[in-house]
């Protein structure tokens, strides 16, 4: 039986979600609570929407994990998922806050159902810096940004394009994707940047950020963001921005009915048979 | 000459504003970092509008310093108050934030010429617990909380009266204050209670909570929270909330020409003369 998670966490402590030997990642502590919470020797395998890096943040995480199908019966008599929520919820470290766990709908791949994400990239300009209870997850940048020129040049890159000049490149994977939002707003003293696409290649939101943040500062302007893009190379001049600056906010799903649709899209459109399921390559 | 600094930090990392042998505090930061910048041997004394406790955070504390005539000379030529500013901003850690630093009108005292504090305590009531990101300054409560009660409890305390039964005894000074706002409202998922008043005794903002809680769950009545103000004695009823939860967002000042007046006012109300200036009580 499948189960949707819901997860926000504060990244500052984790080496990214994907469990790697030795080291503190989401998906681990994940892990280590669910099989304490179900008393499995063997821990059960998340998969999650986005694959966030090592000091990215998420508020709106989804997860999807395949439990075997007496899981409440074996918590004692009466159990729902409610009590699973709260006895997971206990066993979590206070940086990662259990939103919601309940049966996913038939057809839900919280990696290939989704149809698009929303990520927020926070930097503060004022000379002072963030205020000190938000700098884990807002950059201090040093230099004032112009954020109508940078919502203006990221209106130049939304739609359907090969974003290899934003990605790490990966043997054998398309780099092609649908950016669907890419602006910037003045909020309080934070530049909140807002990326949305249907689904990311690796560190292309912070690669994207670096590209805004040149025409910000005005070493750049618009027509050369749009020449980045069409080069479909990495360039030097796009710093891939810091990590903690970086949330993800958000991940939408089609209803019910378009769930597994949207699934076999996603595996076709992205060159990825069912075989690659167990191991998805990393997103971001 | 006397000068204005205005002041962010997150308490967490700090055993509360007052300077401490071997404790790591704000003012201590503070007073090393300006003698660092002026390069004196002797640190400069600050001065501050509210004594934050240990985890205790603030976004708008507001502290004056005496510096030597010239200071800015010191600096090199034609240097500024920005340049001092920024200057002091570099050498202070990350968790305090250097707002404003500027010469103080005439008969500014940032503790004694104050109008009034206005504090914001934050809960979580929702099971999972706050959001990670914000879970150093919001507190998980794990009951829920009737809020339009709360607000309608504190109401009844608002005014001139003797807080003692909210505050730590102290010889000789008195504790009435003025409490000009106390209202709780849920903003999201957190419970945001304002309380304002001309001044605060000792642990006061921490047991008014505490009060209001006990309220919030249903425990108690708002006849009882006036009834253990009038007993003018701590009850073991009233819990000091988590210090956490608390940040100093503003104070305010009168305009340039009430200053001095605001300020001997004060000193008179509160009981303490002149040469307790140099060592002010502990406010909260």
């Amino acid at each position: 039986m499948r189960w949707r998670l819901d997860l926000s966490y504060d990244g500052t402590g984790f080496h990214g979600w994907a469990a790697q030997p030795g080291l503190r990642t989401v998906e681990a502590e994940l892990e280590l609570a669910l099989s304490r919470v179900l008393r499995s020797v063997e821990a059960p395998r998340l998969t999650c929407a986005g694959r966030t890096d090592t000091g990215v943040h998420a508020r709106g995480q989804v997860a999807h994990v395949d439990l075997p199908a007496g899981v409440l019966d074996a918590l004692g008599p009466d159990s729902d998922a409610d009590q699973l929520a709260r006895r997971l919820s206990r066993a979590l470290p206070d940086d990662i806050r259990l939103g919601g766990l309940r049966p996913a709908p038939d057809g839900f791949d919280a990696r290939f159902s989704a149809l698009r994400r929303r990520y927020v990239y926070r930097l503060c300009d004022a000379p002072a810096g963030p205020d000190p209870l938000a700098r884990r997850h807002v950059v201090h940048h040093r230099r004032a940004l112009d954020v109508p020129a940078m919502t203006a040049a990221g209106r130049g890159l939304l739609g359907e394009h090969d974003f290899a000049a934003f990605c790490r490149k990966r043997e054998g994977a398309t780099s092609v994707r649908t950016l669907l939002e890419l602006s910037s707003a003045r909020v309080a003293d934070v530049v909140e940047t807002t990326v949305v696409a249907d689904a990311f290649c690796r560190s292309m939101v912070r690669a994207l950020l670096g590209g805004l943040v040149a025409v910000g500062e005005g070493r750049h302007d618009a027509q050369w963001l749009t020449g980045v893009l069409e080069g479909r190379r990495r360039q030097p001049q796009v710093t891939v921005m810091p990590a903690r600056g970086l949330t993800l906010e958000e991940v939408v799903y089609p209803d019910t009915a378009g769930l597994a649709v949207r699934a076999s899209q996603s595996r076709r459109r992205r060159g990825e048979g069912l075989p690659e399921m167990s191991t998805p390559a990393p997103e971001r």
